[in-house]
């Protein structure tokens, strides 16, 4: 059974302003479910489930741990899912919170400087993941990272990773020392930059790309070389292209 | 003013079933129209647009061709249009048929096995335009290159690629000296493989990857990196990488 209120209250946290309010977000489906439930990072508050998942995954539903657990019936799951056809299993998590202060790890992190799409930045943060760049520095513009479709789409990578929303001119100028690489469309060559140690990789507006403001303030524009007629790429897999390039394997 | 008939025949062309059978796709939008009135391989049926539109392109909505051209109001754009805000102007194109004999060119192909969401077929088809990928075998499960959304993701690309669906199979064994480069989350590292002359690169379905019988008849399997912890990457994002370590800069 669950109640109106519950229903209420899971649908409000596809609202970003319910989310913050709660400091709480929606994540769905066994693959994703189990990814946060492994998480150090992650709090569970809530766990929605058919009989179908606790026969499937009795060792992950019968797991001692914090949240409530409520088995339902797939016509319930179907009133607070997100997805078109519900995954057998919603969780509500804590909203994890940057750290303060927000201290750079070594190597290559991101800056996203409007991404608005919420795929884009749900396959960004899977980016991010695989090549193993832990930090990323968003722009308050940026599609929220705990939307449920930016959470499906990271696929579970939103566990591993540190989010910071800020605007960021300042935190460019509290870091003086931080190299800043954007991704445009007349930089240089990517194959000339080789392997970068450290630095912060900056992916901008799906259309607008990067901000000419912070434009300014990079070390160096790069550019994949273009060897056909497409005007741009999506800005996912220019970051995935950008980061293979760059990470040292 | 727009007809009923009108109306109904270019809401067939959401189907892969009518496209077939009228031999014809729809594009929209003043970027995507303006590239496949420009590309040589593309034949304009009909086109719908806005008086803004008109207004804003003047030398296109005037320039001399075949295709029948209708200024409607933005509330008959509004029944038309496959978007969810219908933007400007919309067009009917003779869909393009794969030259018979398909014969392979130079440098380096893509080979899809599988690939069913429309979104990154259009990303996959606009990441093989800018790197001059100029011609993609896909197998017949594959979503429908002329679909709306592929249109409208690709942005353009799609008139500049040749594409051929075909099983996959017979198009290997009929083609005995070709090289196969699957991508698959075991095989060689990417970085082993340098720079390819020629060869087709091998993406595979989104959740179960390259089918066994292809990967059979591969030459080479290659990995890309993982230096974190997510499970795997996108396929167009596998696609966009893949192909810029292989191809010639």
């Amino acid at each position: 059974m669950i109640t109106k209120s519950q229903v209420k209250y899971i649908q409000s946290l596809g609202q970003k302003k319910f989310r913050e309010e709660e400091n709480a977000f929606v994540a769905e489906g066994p693959k994703i479910i189990n990814e946060l439930l492994e998480a150090a990072s992650m709090e569970l508050l809530e766990l929605y489930y058919s009989p179908d998942w606790s026969k499937e995954y009795p060792a992950v539903a019968g797991r001692p741990g914090t949240g409530r657990r409520y088995e339902i019936k797939e016509a319930d799951l179907e009133r607070i899912s997100f997805l078109t056809t519900p995954h057998q299993v919603l969780g509500v998590f804590r909203k994890p919170m940057p750290p303060i202060p927000f201290l750079l790890k070594e190597g290559i992190s991101l800056m996203l400087d409007g991404i608005q799409d919420p795929g884009n930045m749900g396959t960004i943060i899977r980016i991010a993941d695989w090549f193993g760049v832990q930090q990323l520095v968003c722009s308050p513009d940026c599609a929220d990272a705990f939307a449920p479709k930016v959470v499906q789409g990271s696929m579970g990578s939103i566990a591993r990773v540190q989010l910071l929303y800020t605007p960021l001119e300042p935190f460019i100028a509290a870091h003086p020392g931080l190299k800043l690489y954007a991704a445009t469309l007349g930089g240089q060559p990517l194959a000339g930059a080789g392997k970068l140690k450290e630095g912060m990789l900056v992916i901008g507006n799906e259309s607008k790309g990067v901000n000419p403001a912070i434009l300014a303030l990079t070390y160096q524009q790069l550019t994949i070389p273009r060897l056909g007629s497409a005007e741009s790429l999506n800005a996912a897999v220019a970051t995935g292209i950008l980061l293979s390039h760059l990470v040292e394997w």
